[in-house]
């Protein structure tokens, strides 16, 4: 690990210096590889296809590790799409004249050395190692032992790519040791990572959470919820309740607790479970909202904290907006949380009294997201508030200097 | 440590929700009654500085913790100064409309809960403690046991001050075991503290960077450097130079190594040597610069990457801007770094390529100070690149949410 961080942070100065001229070759040039390296990244593909298959690993966990020649024509086009958006580096976000008449600009640079602990899906590689490109950033990637040979496949086509443009290769590089003595080694590799990105479920994101002493950005973990108050629009709330749940359960944005307001939970409650049911989601209610529900089963309280990733949704019946925002800051994980309501005062205060990187009226969770946010690209969102949250895009992998322009001045 | 923690966390929660009139009376009331309470004050500082003498502390060790009636006076002065700086709470720093039509703003709020590990000033408490009330958060300081008294005494005055107006005192917290063991606890409390801030010498940075895994940001270590360039103004850089080591030696912004270009170091050497000799300042210097110094001894391999925060300057003579910019980026600790020169190019180039939180042409390193560039306050010095970087003032001490506005607005 010592010497992949000793070549990352050279490789990183050169990086640095690059004009985003010289970046964006790179990167189209990249995408051209990955689609003629197609039939070899296919082959290493279906060594890691065979190993699951072989260790009894389920089917929707070996199709999130599939490659597709469409699959790795997405990954390019990704790649070709990241060379498309503005640079961020050197950009001067202010610069202002100080009493002393200094001239003082706040210039964006790049953070340095990214470490990236991923799972499953190999086409974070390119992803991360493009977007962490892009922004100046030298990448280590250390990925889950299931797409080991996808994943060193692509590594070493992208370091091909570096090599044949006279690159440091040290500027995209593969934890090629899956021991997990190696991730907890890179997780304290202070010297050289200046931030670790772990992009997983909440068993990888937690360990590295409670291990690492290299500045962690927390991603991923989304314990949402849409409250529905008195106020709502009815057949509003319905269709983003079920777009929140039900159109794609797997993601992070996604919702996972209803609350619903008392009064209108009689009539809500039919209206939804009928839509929900359609879509196959099971819901788990509390005492209250059973009352008005036929197919839901008693929750328990451990499914007010669970991230259920999955079509089933707990339901909870509230007397107030107050206990609404009391229960979504007691168990959500400060991610993504909706009020549906036409009062324009309950609608403020959640806003204001939520605690969560994305909150909103009148919408779906499943917002959240970099590239619908604006920011063309996404590393990740994340959920803790230190450096960056919510959706990352290229801008957070940033950091800044100040560039000081002086006549001579000293300081009394 | 668990109950400061939920304490806090639950006084961070009101404390987000006071409204910026709230947070200013509390402070004001508080420098009121700081000033009031002066002679307890006296008494428990007297406590402390009585135990230092009778453990044989040195005495500038013991000045640094001595309070008198006007360094109280200058405590009070600087709540009311933070009382007066504008809250950044609220600001929303930009607005959009994304193609979905959703409004998305990006608005600053509070980080939460902060944790303040600090050495001897105990001035440093209600400093760090309005900075962190003002910006809505809520803290929990931790002393050295050098000031436990004089510490303690102010912070139970900034409770009593809380308790008077009703405010939760989880709001102002205080680790009153100074046990090393308890300030381990603290580095490593993930579930309820947002951020750490170490504020003291190189020691102490290096063990909360070490084994702290709640996430840190780092401040104060300063090996910094001035370069004076072939093309500089002699005048200019001996009025700078001295200026930058000499002016205040104990502090972070001031500097540990001059590099003198080949070309001007005969005339140069001979120049600073006589003006930083007038000031006491003991040369270390390289082989080549020794030629030209008459009271310099050679330096070690050591002297390049110590702060020594004292009168001493270690001196190298290098063929080239490279040679510098090189050194520079070998041993600094990213701070500061300033060129003295009149060509455009390398200044330039000094700006881009040096890696420091502040780099400056033609000024002296002395101005990186949060009042200095026009912040108002100043927490710290953050020589990492997460999240803050450089001088830190209320605005750093914030992160951020995204409130959106919708209309109906699901995900196809």
């Amino acid at each position: 690990m010592n010497q992949l961080g000793q070549q990352g942070k050279r490789a990183a100065r050169q990086l640095a210096q690059l004009t985003t001229a010289e970046k964006n070759e790179y990167l189209f040039q990249l995408a051209a590889d990955l689609e003629t390296a197609t039939a070899s990244i296919l082959q290493a593909n279906q060594q890691d296809l065979d190993q699951a298959t072989a260790n009894g690993i389920p089917e929707p966990m070996i199709d999130r590790m599939r490659l597709t020649e469409n699959r790795i024509k997405e990954m390019a086009a990704g790649v070709r799409q990241v060379a498309g958006l503005p640079d961020p580096i050197g950009n001067v976000e202010k610069m202002w004249q100080t009493e002393d008449q200094l001239m003082v600009g706040r210039q964006a640079v790049p953070l340095g050395v990214i470490g990236i602990i991923f799972e499953s899906r190999p086409n974070v590689t390119t992803d991360a190692a493009s977007l962490c490109f892009k922004s100046g950033n030298a990448v280590i990637l250390r990925g889950g032992k299931e797409a080991f040979y996808s994943n060193q496949a692509l590594v070493n086509l992208m370091q091909q790519t570096l090599k044949n443009r006279k690159l440091d290769t040290g500027m995209i590089q593969f934890v090629s040791d899956t021991a997990h003595e190696i991730a907890s080694d890179m997780m304290r590799l202070t010297e050289y990572l200046d931030v670790l990105i772990p992009r997983g479920g909440a068993g990888l994101i937690q360990r590295v959470k409670n291990s690492a002493t290299v500045p962690v950005i927390e991603t991923g973990t989304g314990n949402n919820h849409v409250y529905v108050d008195s106020y709502a629009q009815l057949e509003m709330a319905k269709e983003i309740v079920v777009n929140a749940k039900a159109q794609r359960p797997s993601v992070c944005n996604a919702i996972e607790t209803l609350l619903v307001h008392e009064d209108i939970a009689p009539q809500f409650l039919p209206l939804i479970e009928q839509a929900l049911t359609e879509k196959s989601v099971e819901l788990r209610a509390d005492q209250q909202a059973l009352n008005d529900l036929e197919t839901a089963t008693l929750a328990s309280e451990a499914d007010w904290s669970t991230e259920f990733l999955d079509y089933i949704l707990a339901v909870k019946v509230v007397a107030s907006i107050d206990e609404a925002i009391e229960h979504i800051n007691r168990y959500n994980s400060k991610h993504s949380e909706a009020i549906i309501t036409d009062n324009y005062q309950n609608g403020q205060r959640f806003l204001k009294e939520v605690d969560a990187a994305a909150v909103y009226i009148n919408a779906s969770t499943r917002f959240t997201d970099g590239f619908k946010f604006g920011f063309g690209a996404e590393i990740g969102i994340s959920t803790q508030k230190l450096h960056a949250r919510g959706p990352m895009g290229l801008e957070h992998l940033t950091s800044m200097k100040y560039i000081v322009y002086g006549n001579g001045q000293i300081r009394e």
